[in-house]
């Protein structure tokens, strides 16, 4: 099934302990797509200011992910700055300039419109509902958002949510969208609002699910050293999505191993500053991390 | 195996968001033993102040763990206070009382000396080596720390080390006796004095090991729940050490499902202050949860 993203497309600039990047390609349409490229056709929903470097959009041609979606304005991309401590458990926000991002309102291009898999990635709750009510006939829908909208547009997202089938958050977003301390309680809750499957992200503890056939825990691909983690959550998504397009079925096994998936190509992301390791990973390696997981859970 | 552990018997008051509990029966050594006896005989070595509650010596001697080595001091008992907020990651120490347990110079009884699995709790790593010598020919030896011996004992630790097979500690004493932030570099590291192998709790996050055969990670049993998570390390050691006791044999296969039972058990542990749960659990209830960890690791 072809896979539709929505989301941001941008100019990174991060500083970690050990090193730092100024106006690298980010975003998490751009970390999705290249990971979910690796298992389906994408098509990419995104707005670039006049600044955006050609090469990124080579890039992007080369790939084979379908840009008829990512709109060019006049105007600077959105740019995003962060730095992260040397436990790389979170990122601190440094400056987020919206730029053309600011009023992004997209219009999908008509082949766009019959995609069977949807990915809507952190924007607006109701620009996530407005792209999905584009699409004829989704059959795997899934969404990310943040705490920005969690505080500020709460009855916009609790709409979209009962849209979707899936939802992608990590630890403190569940925790806050329910109210809940505990993260099961948590999962639980808003599983109850109508969706299939949550899965939550909790950074280097790995991820966990609950869907309608039980519970699932994953651990984090050991690494020895991390780069930049910027993008590991996005990329975790377009591993996950993209591995359900391919095998088109939400089943709780494909659930599980397009955990995997998502937690090994993450693994590889977070290698390299933007997306240098993700370019290059090739499938076969991504395989080998995923069979590298499930040998290490097996008790 | 007959299993032998020394440890803190204490008196402790604990405050969460929801309850309180004041000079409840705690103490590492406990915690540990009441877990263990579940799977093999225990010899605890310890001491205890005139104040202690007869109500509690009779609880050990009926659980038919060996108290020959718990000696009563005149003076109070060490008493420990300490609270916990929503998240229950972790204790927010409030007091600490160390009354008799300050001069603690354990001898062991002469039929402790045969003793082939021992257990060093967190004491003082000169003390712990000290016991370890009046073992005669222990088979399998593990030990836990704390922060504050890695601060101030660090040099009598790394002794105690190189005579242990196996060292149970949590992320941050990892990271900090290590010097390394990654935690994988930092189990690699403590692995590298000699020790078989590394267990890593990481509270709600489950725990990781690294052992000469391989790596293996293991989520927490989900709880929809926490009452009191004091005593859970201990507990999960105790399950840990008791279950490997119980089968002499610290391969890689029984290290892992050793790790399984220490999980179930510190799940128990938790569901209630002091020992009220772990008192009460089955052994088949035990074994549930460990099942129902396999399944919801298998994909």
């Amino acid at each position: 099934m072809s896979l539709l993203v929505v989301g941001s497309v941008a100019l990174d600039s991060v500083k970690t302990p050990f090193a730092e990047a100024s106006d690298v390609l980010g975003g998490a349409a751009v970390y999705f797509s290249t990971a979910a490229s690796i298992f389906t056709q994408v098509k990419l929903v995104g707005v670039i200011g006049s600044d955006f470097p050609k090469e990124h959009m080579e890039y992007l041609k080369n790939r084979g992910i379908d840009i008829k979606g990512l709109k060019t304005e006049e105007g600077k991309t959105f740019r995003w700055s962060g730095s992260y401590s040397q436990s790389f458990n979170e990122a601190n926000t440094l400056d987020t300039q919206l730029n053309v991002f600011a009023s992004f309102n997209p219009t999908l291009p008509q082949d766009y419109k019959d995609a069977k898999c949807v990915f809507l990635a952190n924007i607006d709750p109701a620009l996530q509902l407005n792209v999905l009510q584009q699409v004829e006939s989704p059959k795997i829908i899934a969404l990310d958002t943040m705490n920005y909208w969690i505080d500020n547009k709460k009855e916009a997202l609790l709409k979209t949510i009962k849209e979707v089938d899936i939802m992608i958050i990590n630890d403190a977003e569940a925790k806050q969208l329910s109210g809940e301390h505990n993260i099961n309680k948590a999962m639980e809750k808003i599983i109850s609002w109508g969706l299939k499957c949550i899965i939550v992200k909790r950074g280097e503890y790995g991820s966990v699910t609950i869907h309608s056939e039980g519970y699932f825990s994953l651990p984090a691909y050991p690494l020895r050293e991390v780069i930049d983690p910027t993008g590991a959550g996005d990329t975790f998504a377009g591993g996950f999505m993209g591995y359900l397009a391919s095998v088109e079925d939400i089943g709780f096994n494909r659930i599980k191993e397009a955990m995997a998936y998502g937690t090994a190509l993450a693994s590889f992301n977070v290698e390299d500053f933007s997306l240098g390791r993700l370019k290059t990973v090739r499938k076969e390696e991504v395989i080998e991390r995923v069979e590298r997981l499930r040998e290490m859970m097996r008790f």
